[in-house]
């Protein structure tokens, strides 16, 4: 079993961001897998989205059950091969699991962040992975991948750096939100700023106040979450109509009647207790912002100008969050720049959850393709 | 432009609820247009959904924006033409539009219902509503029309009175709900029961002490609602991914960026200041339970063997909340009856709310339907 260590690195030099703020120094949390290669050709940085981490494949020392959230796609003999490719992950500033974020000291006051910490973009987060690599002594990545929100930064890899970048798998994205899609993190983020607890985001202990997280408003964001990662029909197969307790009805409007609703309240409260309220907002605002096209006059095509990077793209059927109708756009702006294209669309039940699941269709794709890039590798070296 | 007056109809008499409970005197509102004829065989009942009123047609005397909420569908030479028919609209049990509900005062004890009042079924909606027939001096009804959870009324009718109904017409409805639906009316839900002011229900104004409406809740739970009443595509045509004050980005988690935002924001605020926490819940619950073949292990034909009523059925392509596919089943069932079905699905690209919108193909498959209905009353008279 893949045993991984996480590690931290300071970047002392301030970071300019695109909102026009700036960030002062900061902490990267990452952890790598495998060994980097002589010529230093064999690196692939594996973006994460909305809730995951850095730890992306195998376990803690002496925690058995501690698995990356890629761990089925990421390992010894896997689809992305840590005995040919040296894996990193990193988690992005201003999450919550190790990098620097909202719940961290404002190094220029002292005081935790809060609010204040600036609002950042997918842009701004593949700036900071750029600086780790070269920090890593990594002058261009064989790939970068990512599912999701992962999948945008792997693209704007190909946009921001395409000269650092010889690949880009991008697997369950999209060019940008829908309105839909930016309406449910709209619903997701008021249910957390109308919390209470929220207050304005300094509900961090601090000055002798404890800590008000606000649990309620996080609760809801997530169940929201849930019910758009699934397919309708994987939640009519999985919970149905199907009571909670026994064939009787309570006749309750508060209690969970249903399955589906107490695994719902289950997932709230499970995600309430370790994620940041904060960084929520942060991520899912990164999420609407990502437009390629919008400086583009919404032409993607021209967008695309600049990627010099080779692509496989990943679609399931089911997933609606983040349709195949979307990749199906970005395949269409990398052909007509003439730029070498792989696309899967695989007929898979689960909706977007799919992308973490390990259907044989799907991590046969990525496996093959990872394949051919280490050859290339070897052909080179 | 026809003219609506309210009325009110006290019930002295307990009525025996579905969940065992039993709910003493009661009020019902309702409205009615047209002139019920000598035979009282023209009269159609008209159920109404979530958040809509006996108020369905014509405006108040005075008032000439406060149109009914089917008034493109109902009145002089419309579809359900008030110059044939006799249309009767009512405010459900529980509801917060004038018929009794949890604002109000348990005759028993005198104090406000709140949390205590009771749980409610689609079956006791339909009882309360046959009462009110029965008031009216109306033995069969031409009709009983709905849309959404209306039509689950209308279909229930069929079942539970299949002697005083001649026609069903359930439009954008579903044999019961999928887990998807469930699960989307359960954040709604805890947003409400969550929030600090819902009290447990017991939010009204009573003892001296002031109402605390649980406006956070709702606001939630109305965001929720718009987005599954429209479609993917009718959003991205409607807002796209438009900002709402200039095309500068303000880079803010918490101000509305996106025009989609602002919509959303404005429609649960006026939501919230118009309707009853503990009425989203009653509504919401009976939508949830109401699941006709349940009773039958699932067997919708079975069912409906009781059913001697006519059906029309229409359905809307892009409605992902009840989708054709829903209306196609009950079409099945009731064809395996050899009952007389007319089924429309109609290519709308405007989601659930194009029941309530003026697709002129809708309002002409309606119109043809109450027309043959028409025919035959005189046919008959």
């Amino acid at each position: 079993m893949l045993i991984a260590t996480p590690q931290s690195q300071h970047f002392a030099d301030p970071l300019a961001l695109q909102s026009g703020a700036s960030i002062r120094a900061y902490d990267l949390s990452f952890e790598t897998y495998g060994t980097l290669n002589a010529d230093k050709t064999n690196a692939v940085l594996v973006c994460h989205a909305l809730n995951a981490s850095h730890h992306v494949a195998g376990v803690y020392a002496g925690q058995e059950k501690s698995e990356g959230w890629w761990d089925s796609m990421i390992g010894p003999g896997k689809s992305l091969d840590t005995d040919q490719f040296f894996v990193i992950g990193v988690n992005n500033l201003g999450s919550c699991f190790g990098s620097t974020g909202p719940m961290h000291a404002n190094p220029h006051t002292g005081a935790v962040y809060g609010a204040d910490f600036p609002v950042l973009t997918v842009e701004d987060w593949v700036n900071t992975q750029a600086r780790l690599m070269d920090v890593l002594g990594i002058g261009k990545l064989a790939a970068v991948m990512g599912g999701s929100l992962g999948g945008m930064q792997a693209l704007s890899w190909t946009l921001q750096y395409p000269e650092r970048i010889a690949h880009a798998v991008v697997i369950a994205s999209a060019p940008n939100l829908t309105a839909e899609n930016i309406a449910f993190n709209e619903v997701a983020r008021r249910a957390i700023t109308t919390d209470p607890d929220f207050n304005g985001g300094n509900f961090y202990a601090q000055d002798g106040q404890p800590e008000t997280k606000p649990k309620r408003g996080l609760r809801i964001a997530r169940m929201i979450g849930h019910i758009t990662y699934l397919s309708d029909d994987v939640m009519n197969e999985k919970f149905g109509r199907s009571l909670k307790d026994s064939a009787k009805l309570k006749f309750s409007t508060q209690d969970a009647e249903f399955q589906i609703e107490s695994y719902l309240r289950y997932q709230g409260d499970k995600f309430a207790e370790y994620f940041d309220a904060n960084t929520y907002l942060l991520i899912t605002r990164a999420l609407d912002y990502f437009d390629p096209a919008g400086a583009c006059d919404g032409n993607l095509s021209q967008a695309f100008q600049r990627a010099r990077a080779k692509f496989l793209l990943v679609s399931f059927t089911t997933d609606w969050r983040f349709s195949p109708k979307r990749s199906r756009e970005i395949v269409k702006a990398l052909m007509d720049n003439r730029l070498d294209v792989t696309y899967a669309e695989i007929d898979a039940p689960h909706g977007h959850d799919a992308f973490l699941l390990d259907d044989p269709r799907y991590l046969n794709v990525v496996s093959s393709y990872f394949n051919n890039i280490y050859k290339s590798l070897g052909a080179s070296s």
